[in-house]
């Protein structure tokens, strides 16, 4: 088994308010990070998929066919979008780097069937900044 | 004469809309940065200053002081804000990273007077990606 | 469950040198870094979380609390430190990096019992360098 | 158990090309790859050991020990080499990162031997790219 | 006046060898540069661009505008490529770092006129390795 | 011209302390960095070279004669040493970064007569951490 990540980008505004709380509850909690004008990242995204390389290319899945999913069914959904309110598989999420991290899971785990059906998605990393990052594994 | 230069760095949602043009204009010129629901980066800052270094110190200027400049006049009004919507000095001005880093100039240039009379600003550098980044020498 | 992590930094001075050894073998052993007169380094710490989003706020923890915790109970007992002379953490402890992160962890994980009650710490990353470094999983 | 680190760099010219398939077959699957001239790049390799730190050296593994293993070992056979031409035990090999990984793996498992008997290979991570990387864990 | 700067990349392979010389003169002079069967690197080249920011946009250049004349005028031209066999613009040049740049030059000056007839080419920076890199402000 | 840079590091013991003042004062001037027993960096250094590329290699300098100039000349004599004890031509001299580098141009220029008489030092450029760096051209 070999694992293959590749990475890419986006840019894109969002706030972290809970619609439950009053104003001043998600300022205590959040901190600037309610500011309801919105504030934004430059996201990292690393997505890894694990199989066996296939003898005739000696590839686990094509780069170029993973960078294509990813850009066609998630960062053209996100980049210079706003995560509360541009994307639909985010309607309604509270846009934290872990809730943003599961919910690509879902969509990626589908489009890789498509282009390496005998390779798993394995883990996606997320970077906010480069000091804040999760993981997901996908359970 | 030294220059000295410290790093610093925010983040901010933004949109580039010129009021006085259609929506389609708008989109036509600032493609996705146009929308009206915002996108926004990681802004790195990066300030040198130039000058002699002090024979008691060997400091052109006390790092720590430029620091805390940066962040009381700077930082603190654009970390977590939108540029467009929330902040004194950039209100109805298209922020471009050539406008801001020219308005950031200004504030600066006051402000090391006080921390350090014999340097001068000498140059800002704003990065908005990794990939864009604009320079700036104050004229 | 979702693996959250942040990475803060540290200046430090520190030798690699057995007491119980002659100065020679120290030498033949550590090479430069047995220098009586110390050498230093930048270190990146990067701590990792374990653990499921909360519905409220879609964190496993707050990443304000979990940098406030490594500042306070590891950062500051560090930061422009002596590692052999200065931490008492670290007293009697060869400051290789394996060692440094075996003590930290028991820090830390005593302090997010306080933060994050529910979350585990998952993975300790400590660069001495940008091409060294180690990671540490608690056993 | 802590796992210790060290990334090592090399430069090197290859293509995707499988000798079985036509020029065009090569042009369609690996893209501008297969160009038959040869394209390179800077790739970056960091080589993970598992083990105890040793009581008298607070070490898994010597990393100048390590680093000099994968010199030794790997990087001179590679560097401002040509990946399907000039190296020995990749020949007839598709130099993709995931082969490329898997023929390091055996050479520096036997080298491992020599330098730290009680430690253990645990992983290989090769970027190819800044964006592309692949990780072999020995299986 | 601002300076706009737009980072881009390539993968090529090349090697240095003089024609002129005898093997073991290029081999004594450029040493593993001059292997005959090449190497290769990821270059990252950044352009830098001067001029007032326009007052409707708040840009010296559209970088949508310079990142596509880059790509099209020299990136496709390098990218997966040759640089001593496949690049009309450099045959019969050794493609150092130095003169590559400047060959680099004549091309985004030309077509800088078409993108930003007001502003000028300020100076191209061409990382051949992290470690190394060349700058060149067009005389 | 062309300006070519080559970029080296070494990781170094110091302490800001002047020796005319009392403890309270270094204390209140250099904060953490006048801690007695020391801290540490990891330096980078960049070295850039202004000159005409030969016609026969292309090269300004060869960076291998460059590389092994500033490692024979400079690295060697701070790396793995206390800037404040252990390098002669550092001794009595308050290692700031400014200091270092006006010190660190003498040795360099001297000895880039050797390897490229035809070419000049044009700047120095020193980082004590990603976020605080110094440049020096000479006067």
């Amino acid at each position: 088994m070999v694992y293959v990540s590749r990475k890419e980008h986006f840019n894109a505004a969002h706030k972290l308010y809970n619609p439950a709380w009053t104003k001043e509850k998600n300022e205590e909690v959040f901190g600037p990070c309610a500011n309801e004008n919105w504030h934004g990242h430059n996201f990292e995204l690393i997505v890894t998929i694990k199989g066996k390389p296939h003898p005739d290319t000696g590839f686990v899945v094509d780069l170029k066919d993973l960078s294509k999913l990813i850009k066609e069914s998630v960062i053209e959904k996100v980049d210079h979008k706003n995560l509360n309110l541009d994307v639909d598989f985010l309607l309604g999420v509270m846009p934290s780097c872990e809730n943003i991290v599961m919910h690509f899971w879902n969509i990626l785990e589908a489009g890789l069937k498509d282009i390496a059906p005998n390779a798993m998605l394995y883990r996606l990393k997320l970077y906010e900044t480069p000091r804040n990052f999760v993981e997901y594994y996908g359970e």
